[in-house]
């Protein structure tokens, strides 16, 4: 299992290479004397970086509650402990009240009675907090405390938590924990080469299949199990690993999040260096996102929300640990693509059919191979089989070099920079000299070699020494996951090599907008529709021109100062569903039409028992795309902006993208792309092309007040927002908002 | 790996099941002696099943172009063949015309020489035609042809095909293949015990992962390679294996149908007698339509029609192999279910918060356990973990019978009918036990257990010897794999318990209504707006009340027939966008506004240079759901009924479903249910719901025009059709016909 791998990208090389995408990399701060600069919503703007060498690779470690007494749970712990230490060349230190030794080394009382201040305290006491205090006096750089019973055990195990991290918090002494386990300090292969993944898991079990990959040549090199996160988080082990040599790609499992700063921040860092960061985030329903939270006591945020962010900053997302381990396998270890092309070779013309149906439905590229390349293939496979892509080679020749020939002209193609060869099964007559023909093109070629092996055993040769012996083909048993992984390859470095920090641009301070917002604010009230569209005008973004009127004759006055037809709307706070109401009236043409309007407004309001400030009456805007958008706020990211297509059918079909801040316009085009009714705003049956530059420039505005006036606006609704014509703009024809 | 299976459903018990359910078993007819009965479109309404025993079990079999020439590829095919021959029983006697023997059997010059009319034929030779040729005219039951180079190939193939099927049209004979292989002649294990898969395959290679699950314990009992199917095809094998005992599930890899009727009739017949059929079918995508059709020469359809047909009649369509085989290998074995419950039992919070989460994001349903029950697991489970479901044991008890009394817990509570363990990876000290403790409880239940491995090397004796030693536990390796098999179990079995096959009441002889339609019928022509709504008026259809009118003043005494407010569309045969061109004015409420409207229509018209056969004056109906409803012509299945949500938005959304006739209400209703917006005919936003009921049945009378009118009815589209509210019925407001 030696030997080259099949993708090497040094950290020096993908920090080169962003930097020649115009990117700085992100400040090298360690520790917790970070520059503390700040976004105008109060939001960090830098990711606090630990340094966790000491943490993995300590030279001296204390453990507390030592055991080598028979039977006891803490006598296995300790023994692995003691057996990591002397992998790692790291002193032990026995810690406990009563014994003399255990496992022959002397033994120590407490921790301040031990001979040196120790990288690493390893704590197997059921209530640590004691031990954490003593240690946050000293130069202890860890501590790690197994116990459960905290946070996720309810609101008493939640205060018990809070006092562990209010103890660490400001001293020297970082916390893995508690409710963690021995993971970190696994037995690693060190027999592997080439990049490694990096896990992090906050489930000792959920982390199993990752590190298992191992037994299929796959080098691991941390795994960080972080529990209940009293202290140390997902997003401290990212950063840490982002800036690792050896790290190639980070996976993690993560049931809920502690923080959604630190986790975008991290994210942030990982983009910025080009680590690959697949995760599973448990939460796609109540029932997981409930069960997730009563596991490790962490907060899960609304779905659309985590995902949003996570697409945002690049994390690639997986639903299954085994697309995990294939994806961060894949990622951690394959080179750059040259290109995005995608050829399909198969020793079966329905194999290959089969398995481009799936490759296209995924939204891989499989770009059709030129005449003259079709024609150079055929010199070794027969005329009637195709060889456009699909290549379909009949069988694979077995008996001379054609095999070789046929690979290699498929790898020298520029239109190729993935080639998968889909097996289905063993034949070992033609599978086995497949393999390793795949396997000795891979290592002349820079481009991506993927096999799929499809045999549900998974014990034959071919599989478990050629090709999983080779660190250059990279190995999946199923079409999906190799669909998965190569789509994410492919995506990842798209993304990264466009990539630009959002934080680089977000704002530091507020805008002349925010005065004028905090005056037309109302604590506790639901702006009046006139009030909510007026705080949208102070952020520039447009209304229809209006009139506030108490009276038919004003009424009559303004429509033909807003100009003809007109709408007129009942005005009230807390007033909604004006529509459903009747509350509406549209096309107004005349003064007679006006004035009758104002009357059935005002007793449709009398009859409803509503007290009415008035009747809008409005500029008509009707040619357009209806939008909505629209601010929430999540309960770990704070503000997020929402952005949908508008109508009652909307509505109902849920047609919407989130944009969690901070984010800039790439970002917030990238979300209309997401929307499925996307096409509406290129303009249907003869409609005109929607001004796009308009909508954007809402979006980024409502972000911005958003994060200026924070939890003060606890909702923000325009719908519908009308888009016009290009180049004519947007006009919020009805907004919502809601003071806290 | 012998002993009782994980599921035993006999076919009698099947039966039994189905007559209970008020149903009939199809007609038990076999060779080519069916009932020639058909609809009303000239279709068959019942399967012709052969009886393929003597295919699969011959007592004599010849082998033409037999040969034991060192080097030659027929050598080998000879050989397995003769293997073959000697484990079924088969006197096999070689055929080449120089030969003396092969393999010291003595060898036949001709078919026509050989000592007895053999049950089958394998021909191995180059150009089969005139072989078989020479078999049609003997009492020869089945001929398998190998050779390649017909449909596949392109047109001049295609005609060889033909001249095949022609030559066994009405003889005896019955013809495998072109383009098949040896598959159907497999050594397959018969140690295995149980219900088997009997697999269908269009690609050799394509079955292999399937063949190879007997490698993991699961039996097989047949496999049909099929080839191109100049005769027999996919759907004569389904047929047959829905009335074979011995089989549990259907399992085929489709590319393409030979025809979409006598595959409806199969998936029937498999529907009634309770067998599940699981597919993979090529041609999601435009690519792998086009490379499946070059492969095996065949006709992919539109794959949402496909889709359609394969859901309404019960066939399991699954995208990747691996899920075909774990799929398959599930409802094969698994008895029906006593409840739809699922319970997760974890060894893991976080593995149970993982698993629940996946679950029931694809629609399974965890019930959480009765307080009564959880009181009782938590004798044996620690108070601060969840036992409501998933049930997390925080480690699986070793040490004694608690484990057992756990899972016995779970599986006596009526609403546990699947109980789930997914075990991440291997910790031997417990996961051996847990495997144990699994099987044990497996084999004193009869409902389902099923365990996720998901160790990513699958050597481990927990999982290879205990688990899949078990034919009671079924095993999976990745958590998707598990979730799509359960949700396809427990949807079979809810399918095939409410399951009515369409065909016994599907339309013989033409209705009323067909020859008032044929009187409306312009051949060649597309019908105007008004003759397309008479069309629809002849099959019951409700249209607004309208009149054709010539002149303002007929447009004035119309409009105050039909009750203002009225609509006005100019109307001419082949006019298409009346919208986008102006010709359609709405809301018009006064004699003068008709006027008006009747010269702006005609002066458009003019200038348009449309000649208008009249301007139709329209009763105008606001109130109520935009649908579509209309016909297409599929390739395969013939006319095929599309209902979809109307509205500009929704054309962009494509929201529609596909009925694929015959289809009765329940099916209809079942495709209104897979809209997106299926919402908005409930009332949304203070709607009134729609009337559904008069929906279905507009869908349903479009079927039997479309069954009626068959081609000559090239296109039809009601856009929109309004569904008023609840008791009032549904309006064709516009529709386009056009006469092929």
């Amino acid at each position: 299992m030696l030997g080259s791998t099949y993708g090497t990208l040094t950290t020096d090389s993908r920090r080169a290479r962003v930097i020649a995408c115009g990117e700085q990399p992100g400040p090298a701060v360690h520790g917790r004397t970070t520059a503390d600069e700040r976004d105008v919503s109060g939001r960090p703007l830098h990711a606090d970086v630990p340094d966790l060498d000491r943490f993995f690779r300590p030279e001296s470690v204390a453990v507390v509650g030592a055991s080598d007494a028979e039977g006891r749970p803490n006598t296995g712990i300790t023994r692995q402990l003691l057996a990591w230490a002397e992998r790692v060349g790291a002193r032990l230190y026995p810690v406990h009240p009563t014994r003399e030794s255990v496992f022959g080394l002397p033994c120590f009382p407490s921790v301040p009675d031990l001979p040196e201040e120790v990288d690493l305290a390893v704590l197997l006491v059921a209530d640590p907090l004691r031990v954490v205090e003593q240690l946050a006096e000293t130069k202890v750089k860890f501590a790690v405390a197994f116990a459960s019973g905290f946070a996720e055990t309810g609101d008493a195990g939640a205060a018990a938590q809070q006092r562990l991290a209010e103890t660490v918090e400001g001293s020297g002494l970082r916390l893995l924990g508690p409710n963690t386990n021995l993971n970190a300090f696994e037995r690693f292969r060190d027999d592997l080469d080439g990049p490694a993944i990096a896990l992090i898991t906050q489930s000792g079990h959920q982390g199993r299949p990752v590190f298992s990959l191992q037994e299929l040549g796959i080098r691991l090199s941390h795994w960080a199990p972080t529990g209940n996160e009293a202290d140390l988080e997902t997003a401290d082990f990212i950063s840490y690993f982002s800036g690792r040599p050896e790290v190639g790609a980070i996976a993690a499992y993560v049931e809920g999040l502690k923080d959604g700063r630190s986790f975008l921040l991290a994210a942030d860092r990982a983009a910025r260096e080009g680590v690959p960061v697949v995760a599973v985030k448990v939460g796609r329903t109540e029932t997981g996102a409930r069960t997730a939270a009563s596991h490790t006591g962490k907060l899960t945020g609304a779905d659309s929300v985590v995902d949003a962010a996570m697409r945002q900053f690049g994390v690639i997302r997986v639903d299954g640990l085994d697309e995990l381990q294939d994806t961060a396998a894949l990622l951690a270890r394959a080179r750059p693509p040259r290109s995005d092309g995608v050829v399909v070779y198969s020793i079966s013309g329905g194999t290959g059919a089969h398995f481009s149906d799936l490759a296209t439905t995924a939204g891989l590229s499989l770009p059709t191979l030129s005449e003259a390349r079709q024609t150079e293939l055929h010199q070794w496979i027969p005329d009637y089989l195709n060889v456009a892509n699909p290549v379909d080679n009949g069988g694979h020749p077995v008996g001379d070099e054609r095999g070789r020939k046929i690979i290699d002209a498929i790898l020298a193609d520029p239109s190729v920079g993935v080639l998968i060869c889909p097996i289905t099964g063993p034949f070992p007559p033609m599978s086995d000299r497949l393999a390793h023909d795949l396997v000795d093109a891979a290592e002349r070629t820079d481009k991506l070699v993927c096999v799929v092996w499809g045999s549900p055993v998974g014990t034959e040769a071919a599989y478990r020494e050629t090709l999983l012996g080779s660190s250059r083909v990279a190995t999946f048993r199923t079409f999906a996951n190799c669909i998965t992984a190569v789509r994410a390859y492919l995506d990842h470095h798209r993304f990264t090599a466009a990539y630009r920090s959002p934080f680089d641009e977000a704002p530091r301070t507020p805008s002349p907008s925010f005065r004028k917002a905090q005056a037309l604010m109302r604590p506790g009230k639901q702006l009046s529709e006139h009030a909510a569209k007026q705080l949208l005008r102070a952020y520039g973004i447009r209304v229809p021109r209006e009139q506030l009127v108490t009276s038919a004759a004003a009424a009559v006055r303004a429509a033909s100062l807003v100009g003809y037809p007109v709408v007129m709307k009942a005005s009230a706070p807390q007033l909604a569903h004006k529509s459903e109401l009747g509350l509406i009236k549209i096309n107004l043409t005349s003064a007679s039409q006006v004035r009758d309007a104002y009357r059935e407004l005002t007793d449709i309001a009398r009859y409803e028992d509503i007290d009415l400030d008035g009747v809008l009456v409005c500029q008509m805007v009707e040619r357009g795309v209806e939008m909505v958008v629209g601010v929430t706020h999540d309960d770990l990211f704070g503000p997020a902006v929402t952005v949908g297509l508008g109508g009652v059918l909307v509505e109902v079909l849920r047609d919407t993208a989130v944009c969690v801040p901070p984010f800039g316009e790439h970002q917030a085009r990238a979300a209309l792309d997401r929307l499925r009714g996307r096409a509406l705003l290129d303009g249907v049956r003869g409609a005109p092309p929607a001004d796009i530059e308009a909508l954007v420039e809402v979006v980024l505005r409502v972000q911005r007040m958003a994060l200026e006036l924070g939890d003060d606006l606890a909702e923000l609704d325009i719908n519908p927002l009308m888009v016009l014509g290009r180049g004519q703009g947007a006009v919020a024809l009805d907004a919502l908002a809601v003071c806290r």
